[in-house]
């Protein structure tokens, strides 16, 4: 089975011996094995905060609340802001397991009109007039399906709504790193105060370490502190304590370079066998970084019949409809192109070929 | 600055040699930086499986959910179970952070009144008539603030009260294994289908892993997956692959009888110097097992003023009102004897002495 369905980085450019060493020099010391602040290990968070000012987004150590990864981080924002009959705003199609975490809050989710570079500011407004939502959800960076990136303009845009209106932003950060053409857009929550925005070392260093932060305001920090407390009192101290040593230590820069240099390859190879492999008609975006390509097939398709056919030619994808908030597009589906080299891309795609080819209503 | 607040296993006792054989074992496969399935992984919950079972809860590695610490396991049985209007009841005094928990899931909290072995049947029942609650909650075993243990017939009729109410029974059991004295009680959960057990390894290894689990009926098990999700996908695959190893490897049992050996010498020398140490008419629980002993002040004395003089005395406890659900006693403290070597913990009962001779009213 060739897999382009799971958001799965590369395992075979995780840097396993860095992160050996740095967890054994993190075990030199006793304390790392005992409980530990709430808000994160504090070197950790210094490193961080050095890291996001570096990135262009200033930071203090005293801005971050370091979390049992960005999903986590997710879930703390809804409990502590949201209750039942909050309203949550969100871009269409979203992150689907941030869906899942608002609807489990109990909160309503309205979708915001976009385009191919994300919400319509204009739109923001009129969802605001309509239903006051408490936060507005997005990755504004290499979108989780789509791909796409909020131009700078918009996001000023939607900073001064916030202002306006009363209104958190919610920034999940965790692919914006991972740019392979163009120059970087700076980060929403440099635009104002009204933002939270949650970082990850999942796609940049690796997931399994369950390392994230979420960096908010100083009036809201401590109510999402006294949540992470009640949810597991803190993040593992020797995860964290590997990580404060491995970034101490590793040129991070130069990692997320390779990782870059592979990822852009594998991007190409997917785009590259796009054409040839799906129906005329097909639509997709060529997404500058991240780990998505969002296509849409042509017609009445319905890709989650399209993925039985798939799995029967060993090829694997996510159906657009679960990424909805509200009316899906079954036409829709998520390829990813990070988790295989580009060999297996190409042969995954002939076999993706032979699923649309033997599933898609001719035109 | 001695302390007997915090619930600290002592840090010269951790295996740091152990735990960092382990983590450099697990980290010679790449897979353990990768995602992972939100159950757990698969090894560790086989073993832990095989270690309940031994202690006399027979467990199959599919009635295990491994979460982020049991503080985890707290909270997404709360989030599972209860929403603004349920009721808990509760042992009184408990475990904060439980209290706290339940409170943040909107819910209310009823206390169940004992005596020193805990809960009474009879009482519970009276609280079930009267209030319906979605669960009890308690530490049946070495209770966090009292060292109290309910007897195994009281675990009995819990069991059926529960089967007969449907009610659900929350057995936490962080310190079931560090008995100094007597023998085993059989757990909660060995008496009936209605109960949710969570364990950790913070205790009889280190907190700073964040190893927790949570063991419950089939019925239950697949909606705290989900929200077990929500919050944080899955915990530390690292962290979990090194107690896997650590699990397979060592001899858990015999570093748990170093740590009863070192505690139990702890308690003793806690409970010889509290005669001297404290006003005549002073009553404290001598434990078999745990980490606390509660201790109640004679008269009208508000601890919470006594820990000011104390910490002006250089030792530290915690006052007794926040473990109360409902009216607090303030002539309650909790003082743990796990932190400190016995030659400081007689140090500290000197400096303890010095304080509560100094604020508390004569008799």
């Amino acid at each position: 089975m060739i897999s382009f369905a799971g958001g799965l980085p590369a395992p075979e450019l995780f840097d396993v011996e860095g992160w050996r060493a740095a967890f054994d020099r993190a075990l030199s010391r006793p304390g790392v094995l005992q409980y530990a602040p709430t808000e994160g290990d504090p070197a950790l968070r210094a490193l961080i905060a050095d890291r996001e000012t570096r990135r262009g987004l200033p930071t203090r150590a005293d801005d971050l609340l370091i979390t049992t990864g960005s999903q986590q981080a997710l879930t703390l924002v809804a409990t502590t802001l949201l209750g039942p009959g909050a309203v949550v705003a969100v871009e269409e199609p979203t992150y689907l397991a941030a869906l899942q975490c608002f609807r489990m809050s109990g909160a309503r989710v309205v979708p915001v009109p976009g385009d191919d570079q994300g919400i319509l500011p204009e739109a923001l407004e009129d969802v605001i007039d309509r239903h006051q939502p408490t936060l507005l959800y997005l990755v504004p960076t290499f979108a989780n399906p789509t791909g796409r990136t909020l131009p700078a303009t918009r996001r000023r845009a939607l900073a001064r709504l916030a202002e306006t209106h009363s209104l958190w932003l919610v920034e999940d950060d965790p692919y914006g790193e991972l740019r392979y053409r163009g120059t970087p857009v700076p980060p929403l929550a440099a635009s104002g105060d009204r933002v939270i925005s949650l970082g990850s070392l999942s796609k940049i260093c690796a997931p399994g370490l369950r390392l994230g932060w979420l960096r908010a305001p100083a009036t809201l920090l401590p109510s999402l502190a006294v949540t992470k407390q009640a949810a597991d009192l803190h993040t593992s101290t020797v995860d964290q304590a590997a990580a404060a040593t491995y970034l101490a230590t590793t040129d991070l820069d130069a990692h997320i370079a390779r990782l870059r240099t592979e990822y852009r390859t594998r991007r190409d190879a997917m785009i590259a066998a796009l054409p040839a492999a799906t129906p005329a008609g097909t639509t997709w975006m060529d997404p500058d970084g991240g780990m998505f390509i969002w296509l849409r097939l042509p017609g009445e398709t319905d890709t989650s019949a399209t993925l039985r056919t798939a799995l029967r030619e060993q090829v694997a994808f996510v159906p657009g409809a679960p990424f909805y908030a509200t009316t899906p597009d079954p036409s829709t589906l998520r390829l990813s192109f990070t988790t295989n080299p580009p060999a297996r891309i190409t042969t995954g795609m002939h076999r993706l070929a032979a699923a649309l080819s033997s599933s898609v209503p001719n035109q």
